[in-house]
């Protein structure tokens, strides 16, 4: 069990074995009310049939047009005729996209509810879970608008990972990867030496997903506004996030992410900041967790990967911020100017590197 | 100049002697946008055009339906298609309508984006402009959304009171009696005074909107979340709130507080917690105040100025928290029993008291 501090209130992750059992510990059961992926109302049907109450409960497909500002008006008025009050409690059941839309709601509906989550994406788990942050798109701006505000708990259950297709689970591992790279050198290898072994099942996957909280632990409680040291949580994202965007998101976000780790280190090297060794290692681990969306990368417009990159909400003017690493533990944000350093390095990365 | 701890960021309250000289002392005007109620555009057109730049300037009607959820998404659009980045500026000029949503739509888009706020009605400078809240509507769900997110500045421009309509300046006003109300005997017969001798013209309206601010600051400053002692300035508000909806927003805000605040002295003097005395006096000295809204709230259903009491978003049980009193200085938060107490007072007050 592990405590996190934020600015909002301090949060518990609690391991579960099970939804059923997770569920049963809802807070204020009699005034919850559910908000549930609809794969996973579909897969733990009866399990949730034990738990949750029909005539409270919103179920809401994980696609990006869901978490779009322009359709979060139906939800909220589901809720509120359902009868939920501001001494309620919202539970938000599923992956990165309902736990956005369910955070956004919790943070606005009465000036902040009750919110109590249970990830079920290795994704969700290792990573987003923890940290505060919500993200919704609106028109065709990604991500621009969300808010800080954690669940009041975590109800973390493993054992929903064996019903995730292996994209997903790859998906997670980008997180992972990034979260151990930046820990440190050892921290890294034995998660290369894990996953080298890794067929499929759960595995040390229970593991990791805890190693990666603890990684970002210290990040969110210090910096959970993301104004300094939790910037470099991003490591790999600048890129990601334009190659999800010029893929018109055909490739799963943290898979994304091990392709934006790559570029970055590439970068590195291109600007003297690690010796080429360290991008030709990764590359070589990192290939199982991303092949064959380089592919998919390859035939995107580089135009729309280079807009997309200048268009980041983290860049300010004409240089754009970069996470660019000196070894593993030793990520770093630097200015990067874009037409004569970015663009040059990220073109080479694309035009020999996504075979 | 009064500075306000917040919890997100303290902020200053800078008074200006007119609009022109408060915009010119905008932050980071190069990356400034404007949000303007549409009134204020009219009446001071010269003036904003020296400080303001059309591309990026937004104009909103004050009207209640401008104030919900659904019609946020062009705002939010307009704002990013001219331009606004994460560190640019959002200034806001307008009342308690354009502040809602300028104050809801900094809160959410980049996760928190600094604004200035240059509040232009009496109840917005006076009350409103401090204190961290923004409220919006959803469908038929009046100010069930909102945050706590102050502005980075307040400027302060008492002149433009002047153009205000007089209703307008009688709203103000029931804020500020209400928090003389709040501040003790002493505070309300001074403001009484100078209220009768009050003619039309500013008088010593800057004078109350200083000292209103000033009973104001404590409560927000121990209690920004309004989860306790910041309760007390609901005093009024449960019947106000209720008497705006049951008329359609026919009442404006402030009056339907005035009247809000001489219902629940009437409670109190039924529940026995304050003379009838004080309740007689009371009626006296706000009649002015908020006549002749008492003849519409007398044409008003009872049924759905009940249903609203219900349906207030402090009430989670099937008692009413209501503000009530023990005279000025004394207020205290009580729950009445809807049916055996409230109803059969409040209907009292309506039929023999809104004459």
């Amino acid at each position: 069990m592990l405590t996190i501090k934020s600015h909002s209130h301090d949060y518990k992750v609690e391991p579960y074995s099970s939804l059923g059992a997770a569920l049963r510990t809802v807070t204020a059961l009699e005034r919850a009310h559910f908000l549930i992926d609809a794969e996973i109302a579909r897969l733990y049907a009866d399990e949730l049939a034990q738990a949750v109450v029909p005539e409270r409960t919103v179920i809401v497909p994980a696609s990006e047009e869901q978490k779009s500002f322009e359709v979060l008006t139906p939800i909220f008025l589901q809720l509120l005729q359902a009868g939920l009050k501001r001494d309620g409690n919202l539970v938000v059941v599923g992956g990165g996209v309902v736990q956005d839309i369910g955070c956004f709601i919790a943070s606005v509906l009465f000036r902040g509810l009750r919110w109590e989550l249970v990830p079920t994406t290795l994704l969700a788990q290792a990573d987003s879970c923890i940290g505060s942050k919500s993200s919704i798109n609106i028109g065709s701006y990604k991500n621009q608008i969300g808010t800080f505000y954690p669940p009041h708990r975590v109800l973390l259950v493993v054992a929903v990972l064996a019903t995730l297709p292996p994209d997903e689970i790859r998906s997670g591992m980008g997180e992972i990867i990034k979260l151990q790279l930046l820990k440190g050198e050892e921290d890294f290898r034995e998660l290369m030496t894990d996953l080298q072994e890794f067929q499929g099942g759960l595995g040390t996957v229970e593991k990791w997903v805890l190693r990666s909280m603890a990684v970002k632990q210290p990040y969110i409680e210090e910096d959970e506004y993301d104004r300094g040291v939790r910037n470099l949580l991003n490591y790999g994202h600048t890129f990601g996030h334009a190659y999800e965007s010029a893929t018109h998101y055909g490739i799963p976000h943290g898979i994304a992410v091990t392709l934006g780790i790559l570029t970055a280190t590439f970068v590195s090297v291109e600007l003297g900041f690690v010796p080429a060794a360290h991008y030709q290692e990764l590359k070589r681990l990192l290939a199982p967790w991303h092949s064959p969306y380089g592919g998919l990368l390859r035939a995107a417009s580089s135009t729309g990967i280079f807009q997309a990159i200048r268009h980041d909400k983290k860049n300010t003017g004409d240089a754009v911020n970069c996470i660019l690493t000196r070894g593993p533990g030793r990520m770093e944000k630097i200015k990067v100017r874009f037409q004569e350093e970015l663009v040059p390095a990220v073109s080479r990365f694309l035009a020999t590197e996504t075979t």
